[in-house]
């Protein structure tokens, strides 16, 4: 893996049709290499899949005031909903719902995306308007369909509890923080939000046994069919945006328009960040638009639209026993404890307008 | 502490003026006789206030069980609201708003009353009407207002996921299991959810530098004015219903009753459970309906509803100082991980009706 292999993925990745041709090509290759050298170690170094790695906190106090802010309902205008309502640590890291519930109970315009490795996303969001986990946080917070709170109203809270501003302090170095604090220590918290050691990693690390012959065939096909083209790196996905639908149309009710908005190019519509698929056994339902629940249905969907190909039952079995191999280390967290609310702090506003 | 004092007081409360005479009589003689005895640690064997005995866990995996069961939203319809979102272990066991948000954001009727502790109290719900925790676990799971779900449809989750399957018998010894058992390790988990270790704890254990001149000449307030005649025993209140408003009526447009929804008798009306004291500082808003923020006002409110007293600004400051070293050693919480739903586990319905 590293720098190169992505720039070569990212730019391969243009046209997706294009692609899937090299990816086989590829694919070939490495085995072919693979076998000449004859050693599994140096096979799996050509792996287009690379093992996650574990977290390296450099600033663990940067960290455990980001989680605080992660589990805090106090950037939200009701005192209710934190970055860990839509995205919950409990569940892959997604809240398991079609679209999410906002402030008010408004229904979210698109599936949440898992935070698990999300570090390692060319770009945050389905349609990649944030170019990194800093620049997403500050999203929800301000969303009136969301957390639906202000970035004035989250600092005016923040800045009203001594424990905090002892923190940002410590944290930061200087008496004064805003929102650019806020949202650089929420991503640092989110950088150690990987799941190393799935039993996938396992083996490509070398241990053969990691996972079962069915398993095995499933990557062999998802190499060699082509999922892989799209969904591939540490993250199996995040690297790249592709068109949902690219052989048959996608049919879904939901509005959204994927990168276009972000790019106004007409070219980009439909586009959306393919999603990892790292722990997708925890993270459904699937796709932007949640409508499907099983990886059965999603995988079949997959082949279809975006390949062109009909799994027969078997091989569709195969690949879903591949992907429930994905499932990592799940980060282990201890619950914050929130300081207090002060006299003078603002209160949440749950209900009237 | 123990059942024989405990008794006491339960049938001391029944009259509520009475018991401030009595409590104020008790005080004095408390104080004569620690004074008579000459030691620290045998007047404290007299104070009506005992320390938190910590937790002891006889079966670690039934509470592990009742753990992820707390983090559960998919006990609720929506698939978003756990035990955890009203009483939320980050926030003193409580929402901190003035009454809960429900299943479609319906405003709930009564103030979420703290976890912590409430294996203390005489019985659940600010009326009394579950006797325990096993019996009020059940409640909100399946109250319109709040999970909006069905016992029958949270055991059809609960059974279609192998893991769930394979902890309840491990946990209860035989394959089937019903809503007895899951309110059964629910509670089991609340039971653990104890605050030891206060300020004032180590200060009632013998250490006279654990609180301030200040701290103590609150307790000493409280205690002569008689707001310990009902915020008595481990958890300073939670053994008694009495009367919101006794001296002066008190003044809400909330339309709860208190206990008399549960006895029928007028007698009872507005009397509700005397709430535990333990980490107030963390349980705000105060009162049923959660109408006041800061414990500044509520100890003036209740200095003149209860007691007839208006405390002068400095008393008011004392007596805020001592509720402050009620704040105990929060329970250390990892957060679980939840076994994913499978191709049968019926979907959440968080939005349309």
């Amino acid at each position: 893996m590293g720098p190169t292999r992505t720039s070569y993925w990212q730019e391969a990745l243009s046209s997706h049709k294009e692609v899937v041709m090299k990816l086989r090509l590829f694919t070939l290759s490495a085995l072919a290499a693979g076998l000449l050298l004859g050693t599994a170690a140096q096979a799996q170094e050509n792996e287009p899949v690379q093992p996650i790695p574990a977290a390296v906190v450099t600033d663990p106090a940067r960290v455990e005031l980001g989680k605080k802010l992660w589990f805090e309902p106090r950037l939200s205008r009701s005192g209710f909903i934190s970055c860990n309502s839509c995205h919950n640590l409990s569940m892959g890291g997604t809240d398991n719902i079609r679209t999410s519930i906002g402030d008010r109970w408004q229904e979210g315009p698109i599936n949440s995306p898992t935070v698990l490795n999300s570090s390692l996303n060319v770009a945050q969001f389905w349609d990649g308007r944030a170019s990194d986990l800093k620049e997403q946080a500050g999203g929800p917070i301000a969303n009136p369909k969301e957390m639906a709170f202000t970035h004035e109203l989250a600092m005016e809270f923040l800045s009203s509890i001594p424990e905090y501003k002892a923190e940002f302090k410590q944290v930061f170095g200087k008496a004064e923080f805003g929102i650019d604090e806020v949202t650089t220590a929420i991503a640092a918290f989110e950088e150690t939000l990987v799941t190393p050691d799935s039993r996938f990693d396992l083996w490509l690390k070398g241990d053969k046994k990691a996972i079962s012959d069915q398993e095995l065939a499933g990557y062999q096909l998802f190499k060699g069919s082509g999922c892989v083209a799209c969904h591939n790196g540490p993250n199996l996905g995040g690297t790249s945006f592709q068109k949902m639908g690219l052989i048959e149309p996608y049919q879904t009710s939901n509005p959204a328009e994927g990168r276009a908005g972000v790019t106004g190019k007409d070219a980009d519509r439909f586009n959306f960040k393919v999603p990892t698929l790292r722990n997708v056994e925890l993270t459904y339902p699937y796709f932007h638009d949640g409508a499907v629940n099983t990886l059965t249905e999603a995988v079949d969907t997959m082949g279809r639209l975006q390949l062109g190909r009909s799994f027969s039952a078997e091989e569709n079995a195969q690949i879903v026993a591949f992907l429930k191999t994905l499932t990592g280390k799940q980060p282990e967290i201890m619950l914050p404890i929130l300081p207090p609310s002060r006299d003078n702090t603002p209160r949440p506003v749950p209900f009237g307008s």
